[in-house]
Parts: C-alpha cells; sequence; structure tokens
C-alpha cells in the first residue's frame, strides 16, 4: 500500500557510461564507425550539398538576408549539431518557417538590406541559440508538448501561405511586403502595375517546371535508363536543374538589363568567425521573437527528427536536442548566419540518400565550404525570382489544409484550436498566430475540464461493473444514487461539482446514500477539497452520507494527509461493486433502468 | 448508447417566469414583502448605515480619494445590487483591497490629490462596471473557477499585508507610499525621523482599543446590563466609537495645530449625477487594470455570497452576481465614487443584523445619504490617524498564513501556487500578484497532466477490480500488460504515454497483448488519437496487439468518428475483466505480485 509509486516515472537506469553518451551523443556513434558507414555517409553529403546550395540561398532571400549568409548557415550548424544531436539524419540549417519569423522579427528593428537588420539576424540567431541551450539544461523539452499537433499543423499551413504570398512579388518583380495576409495582397495590389514581363515569364516557368520535376522527372530519368533510386534522386534535385538552367539563360540574354532582380555579387570565402554584437538593447528586442522561433524551430526539428528516428527504430531525446539546436544556433550567430533548425525536406533527402550518421552533416558542410570558395561567382547571374520559385514550390508541401476538416470532424475543440492558429496566423502575422494558438488550446483543455461530464451510473447485470444509466441497461437502488465524476477534481470544477450534486440531490426522494465513483479522478487539489469537504457537510445535514469508491492510490495518499476522512459521514470502498453491496436496502427491491 | 449525455449538465428547467425572476431578482423577493421583513430589514440598515460610515471613509483614504467619494460610493451602488443582485444580504460597497488596488491603478495615471485622480478613479468604476455588465451578458460567470482557493487566500493575505503597512504612514504621521513591501518600507523607513508623536500616540491608541473591542467590548457590555446579541452588536460598532472619541479629542485639543493631518472639510450633500469623463486614452489605460478588479472584486463578492446563502439555504447565480456587480460599478461611476464590490465584514454585519432582503441595502443607503446631508461638517476634525487605524485592525482579519501550512501539507502544487502569489503580490505589486498566482496555477495543471501517473494493474483477487501491481496483492499474466492512465489524454501528454509504452514494452518479455484501462482517460484529443495510432502501429509491427478497455461513453463516440478503431489491431472491451479473461493464455498459470 505505501509503496512508491515508480511505475509513473517512464522507467529508466542510468550509468555513467550512458550519461555521458547521453552528453555527447557523437561519442555513441563514433565508436562503431567505419569504412562502409563512411561511404554511406559521403555518398549522403555530396547529395545533400547539392540540395543545400539553391535552399540556403533561397532561405536567405526569404529572410531578407545577403545570399552568402544563406551559406555560412549552413556550415558551422550543421557540425555543432553532429556532436550534440541525437538524431542520425536529421539536417540542421536555415529553414521556411524560421526564415519568415527571422524576417518579421528583425524587419521591425531595422531596414532590410542594411547593416543593422544582418547584425540583428546574426544576434538572433545567437539569443536563440542561448535560449534553446539553457533550455536543454534546464530540461525543458517537455514543453513541446503544449503546442499540440493541430495548432503546429495550422501554424505550418498558414505560415505556408504567407511565405508563399510574400515570394510572390519577386516572382512579379514588384514590391509585395507585410507580415499579414492582408498587407501582403494590398502590398502585391498596388503595385501591379508596376509587373516586369521577363521575371514574371521566368518564374512562372520555373514553378511549372518544378511542380512538373516533382512528379514527372522521375519516370522520365527511369525510362532514359536512370535505376529508379538515382531517378528519384535526381527528381528531387529540381531545383538545381531550374538555377542552372535560369542563370545561364540570365547570362546568355543578359537579364540585368532587362530590369530583372539578380543575386548580383556574393563574396567569396568562409565567413569570418567573430561574436556577434551584444547590444542589451537589441537583445532585449529580440528576446520574445528569439523564443518564439527558438520553441517552434525546436518542435518542427523535434517532430522530423522523430518521424525519421521511428523508420530506423532509434530514439532522440528531446531534452539533449534542445542542446543540440541550441550549439548549432550559436554555431550559427558567430560564423555569419541566421537562425536555424532542423529541416522536413533537406532531412527527408539526407535520409533517402543513405546518411547513416551525422557525419554526413559535417561532410555536407565541408561540400557548402567548398562551394562558397569555388562557385560564388557564379551566382551572380542567378535571378532572385527563380529562388522565389523555388520557395513557392517548397511550402506548398507545407500547407495541409486536411488538418481543418479532420479537427472539425473530429472534435469542437480541436477545430476551434486549429481555425484560431490559421485565422490568426493569417491576419495577425505569425508570432501572435503561434501565441494565440498556444492560448486558445491550452484555454479549451481549462474550459473542458471546468465543466467535467458527470455520469449516474448503475450496475451492467451479470459484472460488477458500472455503466451510465442513461447508455445502458443497469441495476440501480432507489436509496443510492452513483455518480462517476468523469475528472480530476481541482479548482476549476470545484464549485461546478458541488452545484451539480446539489441540484441532483434537490429532486430525488428516499436517497440515503450518495457514492462517488473516483475510478477516473486522478487528482483532487485543495479548492476541490473545501468543496468535498463543503459538500459532505451539506449532505450530512439533509441526513445522507457521502460515500467515496475506486479512490486511486496517490489521490488516497492525499487524502490521509488531510482531515477529510475523519469528517466523512460515509466510507472510502475499494470498489465501487462492495459499495453498493454495502449500502442498498435489502427490502427495497432494485430496479433496472 | 446513443442517448443524449443531459446528465452532464447541471439539470435545469427553465420557465418564462422564472426567467424573468433570473434577470431582476428584485421581483421575487418584493411579491412576498410585508410588515415583519420591513422591520427586520429596517433595524439591519440603521446597525449597517452606522459601521457603514467610518468604512467608507477609511477606505476613500487608502483609495488615495476625497472622503466624501467613500460615501458616495456606498449610496446608488447598494440600490443597484438590491436590484440585480442574487444574494439577500450581500453588502456591496467599497472594500480594502479594491480600493488598494484602485490606488495602485489610478495612481499610474495621475497624482494623489488631483482632479485627475479623482476623475481616473471614477472613471475606472464605470469601467469596471461595463466589463462586469459585459461578462455577465457572455455568462462569464465560470471564469471565476480559474482562481484558485489557495490563489485567492494568498492573494488576499499579501494585499492585507501591503495594506496594513500602507497605512502605517498615517499612524506615524510620514510618508509612507509604495506598491510593493520593499517600496512601502523604504519609504517609511527614510522618512522614520519626521514621526509625529500625538499622531503615533493616538493611533496606537485605537488599535489597541480595537483589537480589545473585537473580543473585550461585548463581555464588558453584557456585564452592564445588555442582552448579549445587543452587546455583539454593539461590539461590532467599535471603529464608530473610535471615531467619536478621536473626533471629540481632536476638538478639544486642537490636533491640527500639533501637526495631526485631520480630514478637513467634506462637502455637504448628495453626489451630483453625470458620465464619467469619457476619455480613449484614460479608458484604456485602465483597461488592465479594470479588468483585474473585475474578476478580484467578483471572486471575492461571490465567495461571500456564497457563505452566507448557504447559511440560509439561498443560492446565489455567479451570471446573474456579474451583472449585478457591474450595474453597482456603473452606479458609482455616474454618482461620483469609485470601484465597490460585495464586503465580507459589511456583509456579515448586515447578515447578523438581521437583514431578510436586499431593501435593507437600499435603506442603508438613505441612511448614508442622510449622513452626508448632516454629519459632514463634524468630519471635518477626524484624524485620519484613527481611519488608518481602522483599516489595519479590519485587515488583520484577511491576513490567513494558516493557508501555507496547509497548502505545504496537502500538496506540493497547491503550496506552489500560494507561495507564487504571495511573494509576487508582495514584491511586484498586487496587480503583477494575481496573474503570477493565475498564471502558476494554471501551469501546475498543465504541468501535472502533462506527466501522468500510469499504473501496471492486476486483478484483486476475488473480485473483477484491477489494481496498482505495487500497491496491492494482485493476480497478473505474464502475456498481457495492462495499464491504467491516470489521465485523459491530449496534446500535453499524447508523446508521454507514447515513450513510456515503449520503454516498458522493451524490457517485457512473452508479451502478446497491450491493454489500456481507460476508466480514467476523459478524452483523447486529436494529438492524442494520432500519438495512439502510432502507439497501435508500432506494437503490431513487433507482434503485439492493443486493446482498449472501460472506454467511456463520450470518449468511445469521438473514436468512432474516427478511423482508429478500424486500424485497432486488438478490440475494445466494456470492462478490464472482460478483456483480460479473453486474451489470457490458459497455458500460462496467473501468478500473484
Amino acid at each position: 500500500m505505501d509503496g512508491e509509486s515508480g511505475a509513473g516515472q517512464a522507467p529508466q537506469v542510468e550509468y555513467l557510461s550512458e550519461r555521458l553518451a547521453r552528453l555527447l551523443p557523437a561519442l555513441d556513434w563514433a565508436r562503431g564507425y567505419n569504412g562502409g558507414v563512411l561511404a554511406s555517409d559521403l555518398l549522403a553529403a555530396v547529395i545533400v550539398t547539392i540540395m543545400l546550395i539553391p535552399q540556403s540561398l533561397a532561405y536567405a532571400l526569404l529572410a531578407g538576408l545577403p545570399a552568402e549568409m544563406g551559406l555560412y548557415a549552413s556550415m558551422l550548424p550543421l557540425v555543432a549539431y553532429a556532436v550534440f544531436g541525437t538524431s542520425r539524419t536529421l539536417s540542421v540549417g536555415p529553414v521556411a518557417v524560421a526564415s519568415l519569423m527571422t524576417a518579421t522579427a528583425v524587419g521591425s528593428i531595422a531596414a532590410s538590406g542594411t547593416a543593422g537588420y544582418a547584425t540583428a539576424a546574426i544576434a538572433m540567431a545567437m539569443v536563440s541559440g542561448l535560449m534553446l541551450l539553457a533550455m536543454g539544461l534546464l530540461r525543458f523539452g517537455f514543453l513541446a508538448n503544449f503546442l499540440s499537433h493541430p495548432v503546429v499543423s495550422g501554424f505550418i499551413t498558414a505560415s505556408g501561405i504567407i511565405i508563399g504570398l510574400s515570394q510572390l512579388g519577386h516572382i512579379l518583380g514588384v514590391q509585395g511586403q507585410g507580415d499579414t495576409i492582408i498587407g501582403l495582397l494590398g502590398s502585391l495590389w498596388r503595385n501591379l502595375a508596376d509587373t516586369n514581363a521577363v521575371a514574371t515569364a521566368k518564374g512562372i516557368t520555373v514553378i511549372v517546371f518544378l511542380f512538373w520535376a516533382r512528379k514527372g522527372l522521375a519516370p522520365l530519368l527511369s525510362r532514359c535508363g536512370l535505376r529508379p533510386r538515382a531517378a528519384g534522386m535526381f527528381a528531387k534535385a529540381g531545383p538545381v536543374f531550374a538555377i542552372l538552367g535560369t542563370m545561364l539563360a540570365s547570362y546568355y540574354w543578359n537579364f540585368g538589363q532587362l530590369g530583372v532582380a539578380l543575386v548580383g555579387e556574393v563574396p567569396v570565402g568562409l565567413p569570418a568567425l567573430a561574436l556577434p554584437s551584444f547590444d542589451i538593447g537589441l537583445w532585449s528586442d529580440l528576446a520574445l521573437p528569439a523564443l518564439l522561433i527558438s520553441i517552434i524551430g525546436f518542435v518542427e526539428s523535434v517532430s522530423v527528427g522523430k518521424t525519421l528516428a521511428a523508420k530506423r527504430r532509434q530514439r532522440i531525446n528531446p531534452n539533449q536536442e534542445l542542446i543540440a539546436l541550441g550549439a548549432a544556433n550559436v554555431a550559427s550567430g558567430i560564423s555569419g548566419g541566421f537562425p536555424v533548425t532542423g529541416g522536413f525536406s533537406r532531412s527527408v533527402v539526407n535520409f533517402d540518400a543513405g546518411a547513416e550518421t551525422p557525419a554526413a552533416g559535417v561532410f555536407a558542410a565541408v561540400g557548402i565550404g567548398l562551394a562558397t570558395l569555388l562557385l560564388t561567382p557564379a551566382l551572380y547571374f542567378l535571378p532572385k525570382a527563380t529562388l522565389a520559385a523555388t520557395i513557392i514550390v517548397a511550402v506548398t508541401s507545407l500547407i495541409d489544409l486536411a488538418v481543418i476538416r479532420r479537427a472539425w470532424h473530429y472534435s469542437r475543440s480541436d477545430f476551434i484550436a486549429v481555425i484560431t492558429t490559421i485565422l490568426a496566423t493569417l491576419l495577425l502575422g505569425i508570432e501572435l498566430g503561434v501565441l494565440a494558438g498556444i492560448l486558445a488550446s491550452v484555454g479549451l483543455q481549462l474550459y473542458k475540464t471546468s465543466r467535467p461530464h458527470i455520469a449516474v451510473v448503475g450496475a451492467v447485470a451479470g459484472t460488477e461493473h458500472f455503466r451510465n444509466v442513461e447508455r445502458y441497461n443497469v441495476i440501480t437502488h432507489s436509496n443510492i444514487v452513483s455518480l462517476r465524476v468523469d475528472e480530476s477534481l481541482y479548482f476549476a470544477n470545484a464549485s461546478y461539482l458541488e452545484d451539480y450534486i446539489y441540484a441532483l440531490i434537490a429532486k430525488m426522494e428516499g436517497l440515503q446514500h450518495v457514492i462517488l465513483h473516483c475510478a477516473a479522478v486522478n487528482e483532487i487539489d485543495l479548492s476541490a477539497l473545501e468543496a468535498l469537504e463543503a459538500i459532505n457537510y451539506r449532505l450530512q445535514e439533509q441526513g445522507l452520507t457521502l460515500n467515496l469508491s475506486e479512490v486511486k492510490g496517490p489521490v488516497m495518499d492525499g487524502l490521509r494527509k488531510s482531515e477529510f476522512l475523519q469528517h466523512l459521514s460515509g466510507k472510502v470502498y475499494l470498489t465501487h461493486h462492495q459499495a453498493v453491496a454495502d449500502l442498498k436496502q435489502d427490502d427495497i427491491e432494485p430496479y433496472i433502468i
């Protein structure tokens, strides 16, 4: 009876070596590293490097930053994650939602294109990295649980719409800026007259090509004799072909003279390592957006990591992931990058390409480093519209409107949460959107538990089991009312229970005993204990006893510490069946409802 | 099975006449009004009027307002409450905590003593009144439930300490201002040298007299021949004697010349009725403090109302109380008063004096009106230190430090909530204090439910009942693991459940079936449903079936709307007993843990 309830904790025995391996997961996989794994990792790294170059440039553009910062953010962070991360295949770097959040936060501090803007973005990576490290050390990984799936899906869907619209301006060659859907559409509408025909034609061509590449390229390559796996890989490299093609076209036809925006000069060479600007005013301005970007980035990264780990029977550790993402962002901050996190599409490519350990990430970082040394001059002619097109096509896979239908169909409160998140993100911007989503889901949860379902129950014939009198044919006794409270009793529903019981007993005649069936009562807090004492007192005044049944161990431990059991007019029974057997009047026939 | 679960709602049948009576509860008691009730109400009104005069003056002083505003706030609001309120004996007017909150909020907008300060306090009553009315019409009465008892006790205790200290300056005749305990003590310490000996001596005399009057006056009067009930009444009028005594002493010895602060000139006559200043900037500055004062005032008032109603088998309706308090505050706002609510001490006096209907409040309002017409000149000589002393003595009854011990003893999370509230109120001020309390209790509740207690259960011999294997001697079967999840499954604990189950089954051998005992699962939201689908899939891959037992009606309704039941590898059983009977292997002997 008084045994420790160790079963309430996830069972884990921790030895010293496991502890070290947990702090530095790299030790774990480095131990068994061999030639075969090396070959797999190298191949994956080559593929990922090719994929990452256009992606990194595009997300730098989305964040309103110079193209080279996208490359910088794709080097050291990968190395840092390889040392500290627990996922074998997660690929860390600039991702769509975090880049948009960076643009929103930094855009309210400095104008895009200024030195202050880039400085703030770098500082944001640093602040976010330090926050993630702190959360990891404090073991705050559980916080991710408070973002429900519908809220995350809704947020990412709405962000995808905002991102797509924000890139439409680049395609049309006009200004199209704003943090909300109304701002974006308004800005596009006002500037529609300035549309650049060449940019638009090329942008649309690229979009069509990329959508086709997703479905049509792999079969085509297969027919051309490539093996299916290789064909699939090449098809995923659609953006690379688009970039090479438009870069050549831009060079040949001199798009720059036709008013098409080009990426322009990208500095050759690796980033200089330096501590980001420490300005207390800037850091405090960045604190709230950095916290939001940290939480969103963490949730996104952990869900990708979990999905991939499950496919290979591996596990990831949320608290260690916080440390790894923190280290990656600090690394981004000291190497001139911007906030990074684990991305879905880049991780899937890494996984599909056969990466076996995070060493593949280190090799990819080396590949990107070589690219900044050798390939940057060629990027001069790359049209920005091409990058915008790759972003638009990429984010369409983020948009999951089916979640709305699924939530509507399954439960009203999930639906309210997802709709609130989507509308708030579209109409108020991404920061308020995610806050509104969290508040809505937490608020709905509290509201639901504040008005618990309470069922009058009776015995199912032939069993010792009790069920709702309104749903089952059950046996009841007129001198007893059995109430099953379907919720833990705590401050938010304590007075509801009181009112419910008083109203119920007021219309019952011949009643002698009230039995609360407590199988679903997982907690009784101090407010609820006071309510139970009031109920006990009031029933006693009316000549009724209050009894409890099936009270759980942890709840009973709590009641024993109070004086409630001394005051209780009735008894506490192990099972509801025993309670009814003890309290029913033999001279009154039981009746079946 | 598909019956509506009407038992989940407090049963109530509502007829048209009941509806009208609910909107205007005055219709209800006015119908049976007669001479006997009138006599009781008139007697109570005389006693309450005498009590209310010093209280009203004192709380105006506490709010930093001219004395007459305390009287104004004790007239029309009582009439408004009498019309709309559902409590028969609640007395509405200026109270300690709401007056302090007014001082804090208005003090950050204008300097005490200026016309702007009084204007803001009057506007605050109006804004708060309109908010309460809106909350009442929206039936937001349930919101009060989210303030747990420990948080309310902690908040009122800490406010009592702040109020007591804030009055100490008046007793010593020095400046003692601040919103936090550190600010108040610092201010008192710096000004200690300026202590006025006469004010201090008199203040301390009054405090000693008032404390003695509480316990010693009633027996003394009894010995002098008064009947016990009358003696008790007179003893409660201690503050009135203190005020008369010091007023006479002040007049006789000319305290004003000795540097003692006096109330000074109080305008004769009833307040002019006027709409409060409508200034959008002022109203928006007042919005948050007005919301807090509304919620705190409502919670305080409803808990007093409930306590008194329970003594006479009456009931109060929280939504209607919002409307009544809203009307009272609007009435205060248009008659030059400041925020009011139902007070504990004034209501107890009204109740003890035998008030039977809210008409007693109307008569008391008339009494206060006569006082403003006739008695105000006499108040000129009243020392402020006397009023401060009555406040100090009154708030000592608010301070309930025992709640800390009770919470510590009963549950760690209640303790954390109460300590957070008290410390935040003392150190950060009352507005942040109450917000911190609400956040702490809600956050702790979410945190607790995010890491639910999960027990491995077995059958209690001779019953169909299943209990924790670590607490009871129970029968289990080696091919089955029965898990009782002691919490609703929702987004905050969905991934915890997944991790728990995977870790548990990893160390069990010979396992074939997992049964989730769902008696305590009151809800499965969309995130948890996705987690259950993942668990089902993962177990199936390992050759295990997932089964559910004792799933409640409302939860089952939800599952039927999804595709989960089609994918489920095992079955859903009515009772856990049936599940085990069906799934146990007959060739393996059951064993008792």
